[in-house]
């Protein structure tokens, strides 16, 4: 017996009867957990793991290319230096992790809008990094910063992202030297949701902590983190000079650093979950060693951008169970750690539009991230091809998406008013619940509602011109941007900002690569 | 970073770049669960849940509607009969159920493709009972027999799939009462896997268990369980005498029946997860104490058909986070049980067409089902518009999702060989894992392959069309019919079955509803 033909054959609620369009959506939003974390591994597995990434830490070691600075703060830590190699005795790196805190808040230029890293606590937040944009009207092309300022907007209207994410898009159409100014300048003015600072040279970093300063206030930025900074390892085992040295600017400055290994497993390390876990384990904790060294307590988070390839052609791929796994274990592995987890997962994809593939690959790998007990999950909207393009219409299809995981990972409840007793005085066997006081006492909040439009039956599907779910989605984001409307902001701060914007970018000639 | 520039950056492996398609595609078949299956309730919620189940069944009762035999049986087990309602003191049906396996075979024509049901095993099959069937080239239209046979062939061909469902699309070219032959000759001639038998009538029930008797042998069906039925509670509360007559049937045959509560939340039941929860399992403990009261022993499964609906508009819903709680309830609530769980995920959906919708709700709610601990996974392929439709595009994308989500149950090895420690010794920091003996030596079998072509990067995918994942399916199930190869069969066993077939037909005027 299939779904519709049974409710009809009994006359109950045939689709459309009910129409209580009246009462107002509620979108609420979801920061906890509170259903509990899956755990994959059992504690051998773990400790197998934890013991491969010591073994990689001191037989192959991990190198600070160009950083005397880091290497100096290792061999003072007595970490065997040997050139731009640094080795570490068993234990001794997640011995210099311990002064990270496990639990830290990430300010929001408005105190409602800030965020707990770690514990039960979720953070969401769109993709990074897109250097195209694509939307089903114009087609895709090079992102601009009036692209970024667009999806600034839009995580900023979203009650599923918690975070406006850092680099959206690349404002292709800005000096790449002056790119940082512009993206700082839109996160702090657009929206007030916590965000990440440049890190593409130490000027950029430089300068976003100068800018989160004037708009923080110096004292309130040194004892707490409103910026966040994106340290991608050079996996395997390198960090090249530009992270370490962003790193070590933001951590000086108590701002947060997430250290995201970033491994393709059989290409920047052996193809297998297990391996590339503890390697994953192995260049973050060194990573998170060198920020403690800096500043100890400077919060950090334990990230990872992993994903799998088809060995055979190249391609990679993502949303794959041999991914999803890694990014299971590592959230576990994170725990184990005591440090916030961002791992490998969020809505992502390499397929080239907002299909069947797409949607698949992006809700495996958000069940695998939130499931397990990520904190922060990156590339959470937008994401196509790989990350190379942001899309407008996958952006809402995905807020949909984090919206219903969110709901799910509140639970549900088993007290007297959910059992809903008082229901079966009013509807006996056969008969129907949907007009009976409890019915009408929570339809309005019971279930999660997507905003992207449903196709409904086939009739209307059909007479509607058979439109798949991207197509309907268009709309959708383009209300919200014609519904956008900015945050409050201080007229001095504001100023001041403009002000540090146009004395930096005259000081410096355009460099556009 | 996005992952593209990450890697072309460093000029490693430009997708392409590699060419080993020479390797033989490898896709095993994983029938158990390797990894722990999620655990959402804690004990408390579990306990109140069984305890509002036992309430409805004492207050409420459980009506059995033109059932004499089953009535007197309930009366003689000590069950309160009041007309048709039958109410039970607490605790009585579960104790009724006691008899009923934890785990037991479900045997297929050939040895090999038998199944376990219960325990760490996992038993996957497509939809069940579309009115229409749809394809990329002819559209949307009625199911016939040839669709039938067509979905019989690719189940059969599936290594996803362990059993050939039951009335996998209607075959509406075919009276009515004459359909069950057709679909059993059909499903014990074109596979050899495990399948339902017919529920329609009693004879249909009774024919099924005669002409599984000619291919399986009177003695042996007595014994083992070769039919699977499919026993739909009319929810709210009811049994129809259809239902609980064939059930009657099946379970005196020692056949499996599989008791399937079929609750829309807020329409035939309360609108809460926790009160779907409790109404189904006390739906299907009374079905199962029934099988139990007719023959001790016989194999049963503890169904569930639920889902969610928009109740502002009646539209129903799937995939939805609430359904998904209730599933992974579900699971739990089965093992306490005691008895092998289908639970009411699958990879459904109310879309209409296979788009990033569908997908995504599909692969919500199969990982509900999958993490959670169900045994057996209905409408794990093929199904649209809330079951109305059955696609043949989406079949065989949702085989490539079932192959993945299998892949993934299989958990990851921490050996010595996983960790692949030769590997640095040929490639350090900076240096790429592609040509490492240990990528080498696993390359082939490492990943998980979907079978539906992917896109690839964006300038084939343009120059192809700009394909979506649906309109690259279509080839793949064309080439798996073209090169189905039926399984052997006896030619007496396959006489006997047609003269059956004919005899039977003869025998019965054509019914057309």
């Amino acid at each position: 017996m299939n779904a519709q033909t049974h409710i009809t054959q009994r006359g109950r609620s045939r689709r459309g009867r009910l129409t209580r369009h009246n009462a107002p959506q509620v979108i609420p939003v979801y920061q906890r957990r509170k259903i509990p974390a899956y755990t994959l591994l059992d504690e051998a597995a773990l400790v197998r793991i934890e013991a491969q990434a010591d073994w990689i830490l001191e037989h192959v070691g991990v190198e600070f290319r160009g950083d005397d600075t880091a290497l100096a703060l290792f061999a003072e830590a007595g970490a065997q230096v040997d050139g731009v190699r640094v080795r570490f005795e068993p234990g001794h790196v997640r011995q210099l992790c311990k002064t990270a805190p496990t639990e830290f808040r990430l300010h929001g230029r408005a105190p409602a809008r800030s965020v707990t890293l770690g514990g039960d606590n979720l953070v969401l937040m769109p993709g990074y990094g897109s250097p195209f944009v694509s939307d089903l009207e114009q087609g895709r092309r090079y992102a601009t910063l009036e692209d970024f300022e667009n999806f600034v907007k839009l995580a900023h209207m979203s009650p599923a992202l918690h975070h406006s994410g850092g680099t959206v898009v690349e404002p292709t159409d800005v000096p790449v030297n002056k790119r940082h100014l512009d993206m700082m300048l839109a996160h702090l003015t657009l929206s007030d949701k916590p965000f990440m600072g440049g890190v593409t040279s130490a000027q950029a970093a430089e300068d976003s902590v100068a800018m989160a300063r004037l708009a923080f206030g110096g004292e309130f930025l040194d004892q707490n983190a409103v910026l966040q900074a994106n340290i991608n390892v050079n996996s395997p085992l390198i960090y090249d000079d530009v992270m370490s040295t962003s790193l070590r600017i933001y951590a000086a400055a108590n701002q947060c650093v997430c250290i995201s290994p970033a491994i393709f497993a059989g290409a920047m390390g052996p193809l297998s979950p297990a391996a590339v876990a503890a390697q994953t384990l192995a260049e973050a904790m060194a990573g998170i060693a060198l920020s403690q060294l800096v500043r100890p307590g400077c919060p950090v988070v334990f990230g990872s951008f992993h994903s799998s390839m088809n060995l055979r052609t190249g391609a990679l791929t993502f949303g794959s169970p041999e991914a999803n796994l890694t990014t299971m274990a590592l959230s576990q592995l994170g725990r184990r750690l005591g440090v916030p987890v961002r791992s490998g997962g969020g809505q992502i994809t390499a397929s080239n539009a907002a299909d069947g593939q797409a949607m698949q690959d992006s809700a495996d790998a958000m069940w695998a991230t939130l499931l397990s007990g990520g904190h922060q999950i990156w590339h959470a909207a937008g994401w196509l091809e790989g990350g190379l393009v942001m899309s407008y219409e996958k952006f809402v299809m995905d807020l949909d998406h984090c919206g219903a995981m969110l709901k799910m990972l509140q639970g549900f409840p088993t007290d007297d008013e959910a059992f809903g007793r008082d229901s079966y005085a009013e509807a006996g066997p056969g008969e129907n619940f949907l007009s009976t006081s409890h019915t009408l006492r929570h339809y309005t909040t019971a279930n999660f509602e997507p905003q992207v439009p449903r196709g409904g039956p086939f009739e209307t599907w059909d007479e509607n011109g058979r439109r798949a779910a991207d197509q309907r989605a268009t709309a959708r984001w383009r209300q919200m941007l014609a519904e956008y409307q900015p945050p409050d902001m201080n007229d001095s701060v504001r100023a001041d900002l403009n002000t540090y914007v146009a004395e930096r970018k005259a000081a410096m000639p355009d460099e556009w690569y």
